[in-house]
């Protein structure tokens, strides 16, 4: 948990020792050798294996302390059994970094487990940092350090630097990216797999690259994080600096929720929540290993990105036009809307048998073979204040004759384009376009889209601008008499946070005579709950009556609620209340997550968030637009603004109530998961209600 | 709408004429006589043209009736205002089809479509067939015969003929398919464009390719079909031999809905609609053109498909292994359930660091250096019963060890195997690989997952079996008496449908002391509602009292539901009925498509209709077993079959009503719409209940 961890001399190493050097060259020792190698690493190679002398053509030491010299960078490819004797030495030694590539810890068995944690506690004697164990090193593109192993590393022979690092639990994975980037022709700056991070965790490694003045974008392939602020605060870094983060998540594990007993564990998956809280830290999220990959490509190559993306797209068939369209659609990327004069003009450029309603269809002839109607067709949509971006579909042979017109466009109107490429294209021409950092290139448009799909879910959390940084909360302020389990009735609970939230008025009553008098004082009609310890599901277990209109039926209904439950105990009661305003039903619900602290849900109520899981996550503290932007989210946001015709309902109550009751979870850990549910929304300005509120402590 | 076409004399023709032929090799006309002859047409080829005497070698001839033979084909490329004596000429002839390429008809302009329909009643006051306007031909890789241009007809030498048949509307999306399957090694049949459909048009083309022995999988891209009985019938036969369509709808443009005045018309979308259709008929959707190439090299690649699809995976990475669970979890493809004794024994070969679960994580060492325990695995894998398919992801060095295991295992197992390949496993083994007829090949094992997608989606359709055929209806019996707008009242439009489906108890009343005299035959507390001509809405408009419990209420409502209204004319009243028990309320509604014929939608309830648009379609006539597909494909299913305790509702009774109304409905073509909403569907054995009915003859 170090704030910030110097890794210049892990990627940069003065020298490499290689523990448990083998002279077989396919086995892992002998491939880290082969790459350093191949790859030219500058400094001293070590081998150290009591066995031999010599290894490769260098000479082979006894043991790390037998090397001469202070080590920056311990490779240690012995069986895992023999990994605690390395960790030992190095720590000793005072080596700098270990890479520990050996398997069979936490990710095999709880006897790894152990073995893995000794690891820890070994190096943090002393001060030697551990990578993995189960790792597959890294490479440093920049200077051209290759410390890790895989077939991958044959092929490339230099290591042409870029923009992009990637980090990831998984070197596979690391593997197929570097291989994907050498392929569209991108470059890296750090690739790192980072194993089970024993020591090491990948969020060190995106904290170092955001200093990297060569490193732009970082992608991630993330299972867990060890610390949900910590992401915030890196996601938020990245904002300011300009760099852009892309995570993938992989895994629908869970996220260490401690047991849970309300509706909103019962709604809640890791995804959705790690989704929630990417969104809140400003960090782009990609759904697909390709998805991330494109994502990556765009940010890599364009120079300066748009503030919003409302695209033009034009293509040589109107079937093309319409898949793209349907896409579009799908991806949530926005296409702009031309206004009419623009549609005419460019109507006056094309053959009759095309549209010029975007995505606009200039016809195969255009595409093919009328480059200059083409320029003319993008220069009039480069002028165009409602787009943002182009994608232009052109056919190889038009291509060639007006590409440098599209550079020229690009850089003169400032905005971005995709460009079709099929693989007639000469290099020269594709490396010109690119070069000119506002051109994405691919051999189809449908893939141009989803490369504008990143970008243009990056302007929308930019668009959110600062905002989403919480102010300070004084949550002392907000700290609650803790209950037991025992305690913890719906009489108690609202009683308990009503100085802070909205809850109904209303009373407990031991009686019907209590009742009734309750009843007179609120006015009628009343709604009556059974309130007692750990009861849930009221209303399914027939515990709430609504609408209860004289005397005589509450009378009546206070006999029926007490007596059909078995235990009407001492804190029980019938819980006597004003009816709320009609207004639209949402839920609220507190978890506590181990990698990612306290967290807040909100969501549709009743059967909407059963059956479609409209459920939206943020970690808190929350800014205050972020909880505006958690009920925009969610598809009940429809029924909140007024639904045909119906009122608005109070927003602003809704956002400030989110908000209240994250600072109140904040403020007493005692209690392990809260949820009101339902809240009722009233008409805006009327506020809203908590009719419903359950608070399960840490010990129940 | 001819109900069969031979076009072995368009795809096969004995000579081809180019009309309007010019002497510039670079013109369409001169693009098509270059591939006919690049691609070596057998037949006399005869260039139209009076200005010239000879082209390209070719003699000339000054018209179509010059030509001294009959003309199978003959390819028209005049511009547009020529094409009408073109049509003439070859009418007269008799020549046997002509191709029209040349555009500027309906797609674009009104003036377009006006010469279009003329081509059309030329041509059918002879025996010519038209194909286009506005199309790019085809091509016949069973024969050799190209009568089609583009670029993409400059790179394969030789057409490695196949068993995928393409039709599109679109000649440049064709292109792309016939690019993206010789890029892959897949083989076609015929690849063709239709245009704008003047005459012949993409059902046309299905029909004839069911018929063909070598076409296994037809692929289209579906704009708008003429006619959804005959896409339903073609459907179903596919399904009868065997035979496998793959449609890419495009387009949310409208499905020909006449004026609606529905909530249903409102909800629904052509896609929508489309996608019911496509069910019905048996027929693979594909979402997007990668899905659909997916989709065609799939089923052209597998000789034999499974019932079900239950996929095994096997990596060499736990991080990949995640990736791929989650996306098979998106795509709705299902992971076997590995018992745990064969998780066990799966254990007992691969390193601890692995993992036994599905998808089973073999360690890198395994995929890479261990193609005998590899082997060990897949073959366990093979023998066990929950696994119909399996994909294998390994190394390339690995996979030319074991290359000739995984197609024997295949082969004695009778599964299907997915086995990843990457650029450096050599041409041989991928073609071994492939030739099995059970392995499909790709670089990445996401890819594999997303083409056993499709194989999923068509054995969940074939399992639904022959069931999907309607049994003959006898709609005369459910001919009602027309009701003019005037007389669509709910409480008229109840009593018309009363003998056929359940409404409520109740009657019409006029005055107050009606009403009551109805509530207390039927028994309180009963709803009341205005029944008024046109008055839709009522809920919103204050129009509907439930749970109305006395004769004063009953009296005092009546007055309020009179007073509140404007009108209260002759036709209407107040429907004093019997309340319905409780029940989950859906909608099922009905629309005529110009395209598709009428059509039925089943959907939830309330708001989640609204807000999440759960709606699903039929054409009409359906079967039984549609109409309870209808209900399982929706949301509110879940609610249906009894939701976290509550008791099952009336599934029976739903799926008899939906039969029901469709039959109503195809029996009276004078009801444009028609539309239950709600409909409340009750307790097993109790029935459902119509509680608002809403009809609208074809003038209103």
């Amino acid at each position: 948990m170090e704030q910030s961890l110097d890794l210049n001399s892990l990627f940069n190493p003065k020298n490499i020792a290689i523990v448990g050097a083998s002279s077989n060259p396919g086995s892992i020792s002998g491939q880290f050798l082969r790459y350093l190698k191949r790859y030219e690493f500058k400094g001293p190679i070590y081998p150290v294996n009591p066995r031999h002398q010599e290894i490769s053509g260098l000479p082979c030491f006894p043991s790390v302390s037998a090397i001469p010299e202070r080590v920056d960078l311990a490779i240690c490819v012995v069986p895992n059994q023999g990994v605690t004797q390395v960790v030992e030495e190095c720590t000793e030694k005072g080596v700098g970094y270990l890479m520990i590539p050996s398997t069979g810890f936490a990710e095999a068995s709880a006897e790894g487990a152990r073995l893995q944690k000794r690891l820890t506690e070994i190096a943090r004697s002393g001060r030697t940092r551990l990578l993995g164990p189960n790792c597959m090193g890294f490479i440093n593109f920049k200077d051209g350090v290759v410390a890790s192993f895989g077939a991958f590393l044959e092929s490339p022979k230099d290591l042409g630097a870029g923009n992009i690092a990637f980090v990831s639990q998984s070197g596979l994975l690391g593997a197929r990216v570097v291989r994907r980037c050498v392929s569209r022709g991108l470059g890296l700056t750090y690739e790192v797999s980072t194993g089970n991070e024993a020591d090491i965790e990948s969020l060190d490694f995106i904290e170092y690259l955001l200093g990297d003045p060569q490193t732009k974008v970082i992608g991630a392939l993330i299972e867990s994080v060890k610390s949900g602020p910590r992401l915030l605060a890196l996601g938020r870094r990245a904002q300011e600096l300009g760099k852009i983060i892309v995570v993938l998540k992989a895994g629908k594990s869970s996220v260490g929720l401690e047991a849970i007993s309300s509706h909103t564990g019962r709604l809640s998956s890791a995804a959705q929540i790690y989704r929630g809280v990417f969104r809140q830290a400003g960090i782009v999220e990609a759904r697909t290993f390709n998805e991330l990959c494109l994502a990556l490509e765009a940010f890599s190559t364009l120079e300066k990105l748009p503030e919003e993306v409302r695209l033009a797209v034009v293509v040589g068939s109107g079937g093309n036009g319409v898949l793209i369209a349907d896409l579009a659609e799908e991806l949530g990327v926005a296409l702009a809307e031309l206004p009419a004069e623009t549609q005419a003009s460019i109507a006056s450029l094309i053959p009759e048998a095309g549209s010029c309603r975007n995505p606009i269809d200039v016809t195969a002839q255009v595409t093919h073979n009328q480059p200059d109607k083409l320029r003319q067709v993008v220069e009039l949509l480069a002028q165009e204040k409602s787009v943002t971006s182009m994608i232009v579909g052109v056919n190889h042979r038009c291509l060639s004759q007006c590409w440098t017109d599209l550079i020229r466009i690009a850089e003169a109107s400032g905005k971005l384009m995709g460009v079709t490429v099929s693989s007639d294209v000469p290099t020269e021409i594709k490396e010109g376009l690119k070069k000119s950092g506002r051109i994405l290139l691919s051999e189809d448009a449908e893939e141009l889209l989803s490369m504008f799909k990143p970008v243009s879910d990056r302007a929308k959390l930019v668009r959110r601008g600062s905002e989403h940084a919480p102010e300070s909360w004084q949550e002392k302020n907000y700290a609650l008499a803790a209950l037991t389990g025992a305690e913890t009735t719906e009489f108690r609970v609202k009683k308990l946070l009503s100085p802070y939230v909205p809850v109904p008025r209303g009373d407990l009553a031991r009686s019907a005579d209590e009742a009734v008098a309750i009843a007179e004082r609120l006015g009628y009609p009343v709604a009556m709950k059974l309130s007692a310890p750990g009861l849930r599901h009221k209303t399914e277990a027939g515990a709430v009556k609504l609408n209860v209109g004289g005397a005589t039926e509450v009378g009546r209904i206070f006999a029926e609620l007490k007596d059909g439950r078995a235990s009407f105990g001492p804190g029980s009661g019938v819980l006597v209340e004003e009816m709320a305003g009609s207004g639209v039903e949402v839920i609220v619900g507190f978890l506590r997550s181990k990698e990612l602290g306290p967290i807040v849900m909100f969501g549709s109520g009743g059967i909407l968030v059963e059956l479609v899981r409209d459920t939206t996550y943020r970690a808190i503290p929350l800014a205050r637009a972020e909880a505006e932007a958690m009920i925009e989210e969610s598809l009940c946001f429809k029924l909140l603004k007024g639904f045909r015709g119906q009122t608005a309902k109070d927003l602003n109550a809704l956002a400030d109530g989110i908000v209240q009751a994250s600072r109140i979870f904040l403020a007493n850990p005692w209690i392990n998961e809260m949820e009101f549910n339902p809240v009722a929304v009233l008409d805006e300005g009327r506020g809203i209600k908590i009719l419903d509120a359950l608070v399960v402590p840490g010990d129940g």
